[in-house]
């Protein structure tokens, strides 16, 4: 199931993909829902990104080819950092380059979304945690975070989280090809099979310290081909499966 | 003026300190707010975090002598990390030792309270954002802050960071005095004349690159003298005409 957030007549909603239809839903996707039955074409809606976060919870260098581009090793333990809910974007939102830096990449990932708030999950109840997945992309000011410490200017600028286009329930995450294009190019594509930390290992380690809320996302890295974005690319990242997240790189005003 | 957040009977309100009493404001701090006039004892009432803030941004090595203390230089860029909504704890709440370190230290600081929707805010308008200041602990793991490149772990966990214990609008942040006690001996004692970059310098180069939300909360980093604590300890921040934050660490269940 495809379970969409969108804006319509300027009221926000859910509703459950079906075709290219959306089928309004009653209730909330973190309790109990169900289809109402209104359907709305897709072309009608604006897609907004799936959920709203509190916390965008991501994964540094979880692909070894990808941790070998930039001259990383892969680490002992995973490499976790935040993106703020202001660095979240929708589908077809615009990523707005930002004025502090001059060398923007894109970073296809496998995003998962949280269903229910959790702390210290034990690795046999994690998928009972998880709504679903979407498509993410780990915008990056590489620049920046080669000369900051901490990234949190680097890769937690206003739009550099684009999440969509929906959150699919059915997924199985454990061999999925993640690929990025830019203007139609591919400049990306790998598995998940090939993450270093499966998505277990992350819930695990990252609930070990901090409590999940309902919406919460989890980032589980990029795979190798890392490059730049200019003004006016249009950037795409397509995950088996789910679907594909288009955004475009726009001048900031 | 000193604004509180407290729960009685259940219910979540704001008031203004007035001495040992508290008097319940009609409407919000962020917006138009007026006393009702009804006063509650202070000893009647639990106080609770201040602000919720979507997110905390914190800074690091801003005081040169602490940077000195753990071998650190002092950056040529703030060091900027953000502390999640859930690492946020009140006035009086635990502060829950974590299951993956044994090396919690207390690091006193200065917390800037947003008060508005802000983005690239000019130097000359820093102060408009700012609703007030509170005192704040930015509770880290030191073992795995030396272990992990990036500190969302270290100093992410829940209850890593209390707030409290209410918002002064009223302060000049340019040279008060921040002092941290553990079990009521002074360990840190420092000024916020020290910092290497000021409140205004800050805010314009966090809100560059990322907009700040009301109640978002900016932490200013700590002087030297941080150390460890331990289950049992009473941590208390200090802040020079703003108030006391106090703490006691506890085992997790």
């Amino acid at each position: 199931m495809r379970i969409a957030r969108f804006s319509l007549d300027g009221n926000v909603a859910f509703g459950v993909i079906e075709g290219d239809e959306l089928d309004i839903i009653k209730g909330h996707p973190f309790a109990d829902f169900e289809r109402s039955g209104r359907r709305i074409p897709l072309d009608k809606i604006r897609l907004l990104p799936p959920v709203l976060p509190n916390k965008v919870v991501a994964i540094g260098r979880n692909y070894a080819e990808h941790a070998k581009e930039l001259g990383n090793e892969v680490p002992d333990a995973p490499v976790v950092f935040f993106k703020p809910s202001t660095s979240v974007a929708g589908p077809g939102d615009p990523i707005v380059y930002p004025s502090f830096s001059s060398e923007v990449h894109y970073e296809a990932e496998l995003a998962v979304v949280i269903g229910r708030m959790c702390k210290e999950v034990p690795r046999e109840r994690v998928r009972d945690v998880i709504l679903g997945y979407t498509c993410a992309n780990d915008v990056t000011a590489r620049d920046v975070q080669r000369a900051e410490s901490q990234w949190a200017r680097a890769k937690g600028f206003d739009t550099s989280c684009p999440l969509g286009p929906w959150v699919e329930t059915e997924a199985d995450p454990g061999d999925l090809a993640v690929q990025c294009t830019v203007n139609g190019e591919q400049r990306q594509l790998g598995r998940t099979s090939e993450m270093v930390r499966s998505v277990e290992d992350l819930i695990v380690h990252v609930t070990e310290a901090m409590t999940l809320l309902p919406g919460d996302v989890i980032l589980t890295g990029t795979p190798a081909g890392v490059g730049p974005l200019n003004v006016g690319d249009e950037v795409a990242v397509t995950i088996e499966g789910i679907g594909t997240l288009t955004n475009k790189v726009i001048k900031r005003d």
